[in-house]
């Protein structure tokens, strides 16, 4: 397998060792498809296939993957949208209904300095994965090589320790999320700072950033996402070397803040500078309320200068060689029903989700202003609040007289209220996190 | 965390230095099960949780997840059983089940050399994994570190190169996997000696066999199996140095032939020697015939001599915590619907499951008669096919004058039929592989 188009773009110097070298071998699917298009008889799949009344009186002769016939008595579900096999990198229609759903998205944004935007074209069909977790994960095989740096605020989900340093290998480089005083906001200039840093010792910067965050629920107003991309531009320009942005949107459009952007960065990245490499990590654990089903997207950013008009069919089909190569070397595919499912909640149409999930956000967002107006009566020098405009949390800084866990364990014991406490000396946290998404009003 | 028991034992010299180094923090869902107990208000959990009549007007009070209502009109299932999250290490009924279901396979065995075998407290409680291809990347990812050698026979699933060599930086160490000759056998000596290579290399081994065999379908009789368990206990008692075992059991009892082993060597390796680590990847895909339900178990082989009898339940904790951190740092858990399926498949019972599986293995034995009686009345000595004994496919060898997919192609152009072809020049390989699963009668 060659990469001759990807290996001349500037999204070459951003890959892994490893990014660089996988490849998902065609033969096997190549023959596959012929067969299927070609062959009567068909001998490539490795499943057992044949007239479904053989395996069940009454049935009709039509070809079927054989299931178990108890299956039928367990769930009323069509055996065929649980049993075959999914294609690696999702059912067709999932990710045409995905991309159209990324699209829609944008188009009905609000608060994004470039107002509302179309990515029609501009954005690889999703490949898909099993949760945003693997996401990560897949976007840190690709792009970071063991002992390169990932720039991450101080105030991050606990997992990504997990993902991106214990299991990838690589090093997270925090930055204070927030800037000191009365009003904090979000620490760009931090931010900035660490992805030069970056630039400077590797040669591309790559960083993760997650609105709204998990765990202090902050997400930006239209002015510092300016300032955001402005940076991230800047940056572009002055070092002319990749920035990767993983944008992890498992939260996105959980907004209950009105002057807050209400969808991912991303939107703002498509396009920005041919050095801005953006991920959109996004999937239907929060989207669509489905965190048992284990299903995800990941999504290219393209930028017009990384290839001639004529060639992108032929680039993008390089890109999915490299995003297959890593779903089938690790998982082999993700879950079909679950993709049935969402496929079928497209078909009842996107205006239904919407319609249906904001009155959710509705139930969450009650929650959300009482809890924040119940915090904001408590007058004390020993805590304080982080910004927060959406997600599922907010997030309480603790006086470091007291350990936060120590607090926690008080509010257990003798409130019987639980909630997670998070203690990292080292980054300056004493924080309790509260999870009010899952506190009715 | 530390691993006072588990970095006392054998196991600990096998692991890579990644094994040795990851581990799951318990901080969250450690607050998050006191919370569960002890609290009245829970404020712990990443997901929306409210009265369910607050979501749908007519339904109770009782607390639930939030869904999509348009999911009730789409599925009749539960959505309880789709929506929340899963465990890290899965349901865990799914995972006694799925415990005692491999305990049984082995008291049904037949064709062992030690007869039928009862695993009762002799492994640990299975983890619940997308899918035996991540089983593969998850025994990898603990037991080797890039550049280590894994021993596999040169008739494998291509994925082996992509999950162990490309993904996870292993490197391959293949033994042709037949003797030459008219009555071709399975090549121990040729294994052994690879293993004892590797042992003299790098201080340890790890080997992968996957019975029946992916693209040949062999599968041992009790005489081949013998020879393989003392290569490998002479070899653990020679070199006292660990051994381990991927038994990818993705096929097991698929099998047509009366003489040979109708269960995983797994069953012959536990307990067998101290230096000898046996982990078996078995699942749903193909066993319970749900290909696209991505759900698979690994399960460790104990030996008594790692620990001290009063010390098990430690012990297998500090493992528990190791296999939790590999999921938790990559898929972060595995999708709760099928996971249901499974359980209410297990109420209903074992001897079902085993009475629906007999009839549609049935089928296939007869696919499997008939194909190798056509194929023994071709009398050529251009084509030989390999001992083929069950699984989904078996694999003929093709004269070298002719590349294997030059005659694909002639096959499927003349004769409309669709077959894979394997060639690998360097690796004495040039086969076409038939899954005969999938061609009715």
């Amino acid at each position: 397998m060659e990469f001759p188009l990807l290996s001349e773009s500037i999204l070459w110097g951003a890959l892994s060792e490893k990014g660089r070298a996988i490849y998902q071998p065609n033969g096997i699917f190549f023959w596959a498809g012929r067969a299927k298009k070609e062959a009567k008889i068909i001998g490539t799949i490795g499943a057992i296939v044949g007239p479904e009344n053989e395996l069940l009186e009454g049935q009709s002769d039509k070809m079927t993957t054989f299931y178990l016939p108890s299956l039928k008595n367990i769930v009323s579900e069509n055996p065929a949208d649980i049993v075959p096999y999914a294609p690696i990198a999702g059912i067709p229609e999932m990710r045409t209904s995905w991309q159209k759903w990324i699209i829609q998205k944008g188009k009905n944004a609000k608060n994004l300095p470039s107002g509302s935007m179309d990515l029609t074209n501009k954005i690889t069909l999703p490949v898909i994965v099993p949760g945003i977790t693997y996401g990560i994960f897949f976007s840190a095989n690709l792009f970071l090589n063991p002992g390169e740096l990932i720039v991450s605020p101080n105030k991050r989900w606990g997992n990504y320790d997990s993902v991106l340093s214990r299991q990838s290998g690589a090093v997270i480089s925090s930055f204070e999320m927030f800037t000191q005083g009365k009003e904090p906001e979000f620490n760009v200039a931090g931010m900035i700072e660490k992805l030069e840093d970056s630039i400077k010792k590797q040669n591309k910067a790559v960083l993760i950033l997650n609105f709204p965050n998990n765990p202090t629920g902050y997400v930006p107003v239209k002015e510092t996402v300016k300032k955001i991309v402005i940076g991230l531009d800047e940056l572009g320009t002055k070092y002319k070397k990749p920035i990767v942005v993983f944008c992890d949107d498992a939260y996105e459009g959980y907004v209950y803040h009105e002057d807050s952007i209400t969808v991912s960065l991303f939107y703002e990245l498509v396009g920005l500078n041919e050095y801005i490499i953006p991920l959109k990590l996004d999937g239907s654990s929060k989207e669509m309320l489905m965190y048992g089903g284990r299903i995800a997207a990941v999504t290219l950013g393209l930028h017009e200068k990384w290839y001639l008009p004529e060639n992108l069919e032929e680039f993008t089909k390089e890109i999915e060689n490299k995003f297959q190569a890593v779903i089938r070397s690790t998982v082999s595919n993700s879950n079909r029903f679950i993709q049935s499912i969402l496929i079928k909640m497209f078909e009842v149409g996107i205006e239904k989700i919407i319609e249906e999930r904001e009155k959710i956000i509705d139930i969450v967002r009650e929650r959300y202003t009482l809890i924040n107006k119940l915090l904001s009566e408590i007058k004390s020098d020993a805590i304080s609040i982080d910004p927060n405009q959406g997600g599922f949390f907010l997030l309480i800084n603790i006086d470091k007289k007291v350990k936060a866990s120590d607090f926690n364990e008080h509010l257990l014991k003798k409130y019987k209220t639980g909630l997670i406490p998070i203690v990292k000396e080292d980054q300056n946290i004493n924080c309790l996190r509260i999870a009010y998404s899952s506190i009715p009003i």
